[in-house]
């Protein structure tokens, strides 16, 4: 039980590095997902969606995550390491967590409309996968939800804030 | 009939290329995938899986190839272009079509360990997804199977062999 706490502890402190990185993705316009991995007592990469930025439909803050932590480690074997993510990995990210061989995943908010994660799929749990991870859901769920409500409703506002403009002209 | 035999015959023209990308993969002495994205008449992307050499779990062929093709129509969306595999993508790779809203996938090989176009999983055809779009199988699939064939075949027979000059040792 004291190591359930312990552990739900750092879990939390790890997610706060990753909200910071996803709150720098919403300043710079992109939807704020954020990502940090860690091997031993070490963070070894953090990111930040980068889609808009980049120009890439590939550039999910897991994505350049998985990327750094290879580099970091010199090998794509992540087995010894935990990713934590504000929102639950969509089929792209968890498919290339099997592939890293990642330890474990740890994410914030649910996604209902495409999360693989427990959601939508199980991709972390797939016995016919080549590899199988635990995925822990929930945690600071509730800022990391709100990080995102927050930059949808300021987009939509900016939104028809541009419209009501163009009907006055 | 006759539309469905020059696009069969154009599809074959394309996975050629696709395959010439994946027998480069093989001589890297990477697993022999190989991809094209085509817009238009044109091929805007040729790449082939690269996760050893670049030491990156993210690294197969097609997550390179969207990018290329992003980077090429300076958009990551990428509705109006097919992309050429030679194996059916995993999910990680299915999933990254799906967010790049790819216009059509066309596959060689059929994956029975991974694909998610078809055969584990069917990512391109999930109503709960925000895109869905046309996943053909089976082009050139005898071909784009027998240079993965041949690789492992190789790469056991190395194995075998260093197996046998340790035990002589």
């Amino acid at each position: 039980m004291a190591d359930a706490q312990e552990e739900l502890r750092r879990d939390e402190a790890w997610m706060k590095l990753a909200l910071a990185q996803a709150r720098l993705a919403g300043e710079a316009g992109e939807v704020p997902v954020g990502v940090v991995i860690v091997h031993g007592e070490r963070a070894i990469a953090r990111a930040h969606n980068q889609r808009e930025t980049l120009v890439d439909p590939t550039a999910h803050a897991e994505m350049i995550a998985l990327t750094q932590a290879a580099s970091s480690l010199e090998t794509w074997r992540l087995d010894g390491a935990t990713a934590y993510v504000t929102l639950e990995p969509c089929p792209m990210c968890a498919g290339a967590f099997v592939l890293a061989r990642i330890g474990r995943v740890v994410f914030g908010a649910n996604d209902p409309k495409g999360g693989a994660c427990g959601t939508l799929y199980s991709l972390h749990d797939d016995p016919r996968l080549n590899h199988r991870f635990p995925a822990v859901g929930g945690v600071l769920a509730a800022e990391c939800g709100e990080v995102l409500t927050r930059f949808f409703r300021a987009r939509r506002g900016a939104k028809r804030m541009n419209e009501n403009r163009a009907n006055d002209v």
